[in-house]
């Protein structure tokens, strides 16, 4: 059995869906953000460092959304959530999934948790100010130079769509219009339309 | 032929580490950050992103270290740099990883990088003054909850290995001694007596 520590809307809703999509056996619970849960004792032995998505598995917890992505798809080589047999082509979904981690969600983070950088009020005001303007930037990057069609690797789904859906569902609230970015805009309604993406929405509602 | 373009002292360094104890053959191209030369056009013809490390393989490029140190593993398989056949151990390297690509290297990058989120200059003051404790933070974590001994991943290296020290290696100009991480410490000294750690550094410093 998996068990997903996650959060509605969080990043952690990448590895929910992925998780739909994989045929495994798993149970979501859910973190209470607004009352600090990810801070909790209990959360923080289960993954020190205070962050969703945790994955309890058999031999283990796993952390990190690239991580615990490509975990999943290749526990469960049947489900095709990953090009297991083609090591460049694997490389390049890593690719993509390390540059959201890495600069598209920092980018986004720089927002709502500034207050891991700094603890100036004004130097946080500053940070947000930028926020519109850097992830317009990251998905500019997407759209032109990382993103095939239909899918992130072209005609094959793989782990790394329900992470960029995941993130392209971040832009309104940066107040950028995904519209801007065709490519991912269509993306994402493709994505809107698969039911384990369904699925895991719904159960978000619901957990 | 592998042809890694990097910059002596940035976290290119892991994989031009990895390429040496790989067996793979390979060339490193030097870019000079003094003269921008990452925002060259010739470079972005090659990275987009204009950002070190960039694998240049057969198959086409690859960015984003964890996802070309893996790509480097498993190219190389008989130089085992990971646990290619335990998808739980080849999570936790990835979560490793993952974690210093996107938290530690942030961390760090909010002192000389800081306009990567900001063009004011107070709050680039104020991100700065927080680098040490952030880096602190992150190497307590590494040391007290992450790190095995006397490798990452315990008795085994791996391409985690190369991925910490090069990060271990900035410490000194963040204002932290490594000495306060005593397991952390130790890791990058048996790092040192490494050869292929050897050919790496010599090798930037004729490039």
């Amino acid at each position: 059995m998996l068990t997903l520590f996650t959060s509605p809307g969080s990043c952690g809703r990448a590895s929910h869906i992925a998780l739909e999509e994989s045929g495994l056996a798993f149970e979501i619970r859910r973190i209470d953000f607004a009352a600090q849960e990810q801070q909790s004792t209990a959360f923080l032995k289960i993954n020190p460092k205070g962050r969703v998505p945790a994955l309890v598995t058999d031999h283990g917890t796993l952390t990190e959304s690239p991580a615990i992505l490509a975990y999943i798809a290749q526990s469960a080589p049947q489900a095709r959530l990953a090009p297991l047999d083609d090591v460049f082509a694997f490389g390049r979904m890593q690719a993509f999934n390390a540059y959201l981690s890495s600069t598209v969600h920092v980018a986004h983070a720089h927002g709502r948790r500034a207050y891991r950088w700094t603890d100036d009020l004004a130097a946080m005001e500053a940070l947000k100010r930028r926020v519109a303007d850097n992830m317009t930037d990251c998905f500019e990057l997407i759209e032109e130079a990382m993103l095939e069609t239909p899918w992130v690797m072209g005609e094959t789904y793989s782990i790394a769509d329900p992470y960029l859906f995941t993130m392209a569902g971040w832009l309104e609230s940066d107040g950028i219009a995904i519209a801007a970015f065709p490519k991912v805009h269509a993306h994402y309604k493709a994505m809107m339309q698969r039911s384990a993406v369904q699925r895991a929405l719904a159960g978000e509602k619901s957990s």
